[in-house]
């Protein structure tokens, strides 16, 4: 972690678990002088304050750019082409905006469209960090300590802006990846995504049951973390499934032919080919998940 | 929990992460002057004495009942007919024996048939605790403390029987619950074997995507706590799921139909309907896993 300023006034737009995290990360490397939220929601945005996460507060994103050297941009996917576009006209020449969506592809399609000539400062980012909750009050400063940040620059990127956020990621403590776009949403759709789509199915699927009180009272810790993830922001997980739709789909059909097999191996009572199938999961959650042998 | 002596012999038949537990528990309340241990490798069977989980260790099962108490059946279901035949003509008169199998109509309609004379006295029950890990090495006396078992008594067995067997769990900081065995097998097909079967067949999506290593390298928590249970013994769970398959089929069809609503409201890039769907499940999961208000 460097202990150098590397940014003078840095804009965080959303003050959530991961715009609130960043600016606290940063705060405490001394990797920022001063840090402006602009937030939806008064309450959020007092939440940061009280936390110290910000300096000062606004719901005008477009006065609050005016003086900046970074702007995160951590609001809903969704929200990013209002947000482009009111901030736009305001960006001064010097501004490196950089965002922490969910997908990239679509993300850099709306910054192509919306950011003008502030595309060439734009580095499209995703740190892979967060919790099942959210709102400012969630934040805390070691939330991307040894995560992945993945970066996805186009051609177009200027390489010292690349090089500030990735500066800036790492002052937070995070490992930072550079990947295509497309390689990173596909990448995304399989550990990430599918497994919240998983979750919510598995919980809605539990409270279509009669008695689902009785059902959850005698579960254990294999359902509750299974399900943990089913906690996330549905309005974030909506905009997030539909953006990587394509790659969701592939990555869902994929899961649901295991599935399948697993379905007729039970039906059929072949447990030699069950014992295969679950040996076969063991040993791969054992040689990536617990012994780590990237 | 009670620190009165409740049984004076002990054997434990399969001093796995469950038997081994079991027994280290009631020795810690003081519940139990004696055990012996049954298992069918010396590796489990020394490292069960070695955490004296077990004061004394035999491959022979028929002999190690011959002056037991209190009989725990922790073997594979798969294994229970065999030592049920083994042990039956040499269980003394007085010998209460209770189980600790996944599932319990199959269980109950094996020690029907195998246990004689001594089926009166059998309890079967299930103690829904666990970890992803396996053998006596993980056995530790806080298993089951706070944690639920179940107890699914016959017409025929005797109310002792079922009296002693739940002290000894409750002895073990367990809450006993009884049930009937096929409601039992049907809401553990659905909060414990269901999610079992989505954990293996999500790994085994991953495993068979190109470059898994990359894949499970750019993985945070979310992944990892949701396959979490793919860690789990791939033996036990294939008998588990072929045991009980009736009722976890039925789950795993309503699951898959859960999973179709999703898939075809992503298809169609319905962000109202993912929302309405996520967020019951966000809710379902904040009433019944987070302020469990059961």
């Amino acid at each position: 972690m460097s202990s150098r300023v590397l940014i003078n006034k840095l804009v965080v737009i959303g003050t959530g678990l991961i715009g609130g995290s960043f600016a606290l990360a940063l705060k405490r490397a001394r990797a920022v002088k001063r840090v402006a939220g602009v937030g939806r929601t008064r309450r959020n945005l007092a939440d940061a304050l009280r936390l110290k996460a910000i300096d000062e507060a606004s719901q005008d994103a477009a006065r609050a750019v005016r003086d900046a050297d970074l702007v995160l941009l951590a609001t809903p996917v969704e929200q990013m082409p209002a947000v482009m576009t009111a901030i736009a006209p305001h960006l001064p020449a010097r501004a490196i905006v950089t965002d922490a969506g969910s997908t990239k592809r679509d993300v850099i399609a709306c910054a192509r469209r919306f950011l003008g000539g502030h595309f060439t400062r734009f580095v499209p980012g995703h740190p892979i960090a967060g919790t099942e909750k959210s709102g400012a009050s969630s934040a805390f400063p070691e939330l991307f300590r040894g995560r992945n940040v993945i970066l996805t620059p186009q051609r177009e990127t200027a390489a010292p802006a690349t090089r500030l956020v990735q500066r800036a990621w790492e002052a937070c403590g995070a490992r930072v990846t550079r990947l295509d776009a497309q390689e990173h949403d596909a990448i995304l759709a399989t550990v990430s995504h599918l497994p919240h789509v998983i979750a919510f199915a598995l919980v809605n699927m539990l409270a279509s049951r009669p008695n689902p009180g009785r059902l959850f009272g005698l579960s254990a810790g294999g359902l509750r973390d299974t399900v943990r993830i089913a906690g996330s922001s549905p309005e974030m997980w909506a905009d997030i499934c539909i953006a990587n739709r394509d790659a969701l789909l592939a990555v869902l059909e994929d899961y649901e032919n295991e599935l399948e097999q697993m379905r007729a191996a039970i039906e059929g009572a072949d447990s030699a080919e069950l014992r295969r199938m679950f040996t076969r999961a063991r040993n791969t959650r054992e040689k990536w998940l617990v012994k780590k042998r990237y």
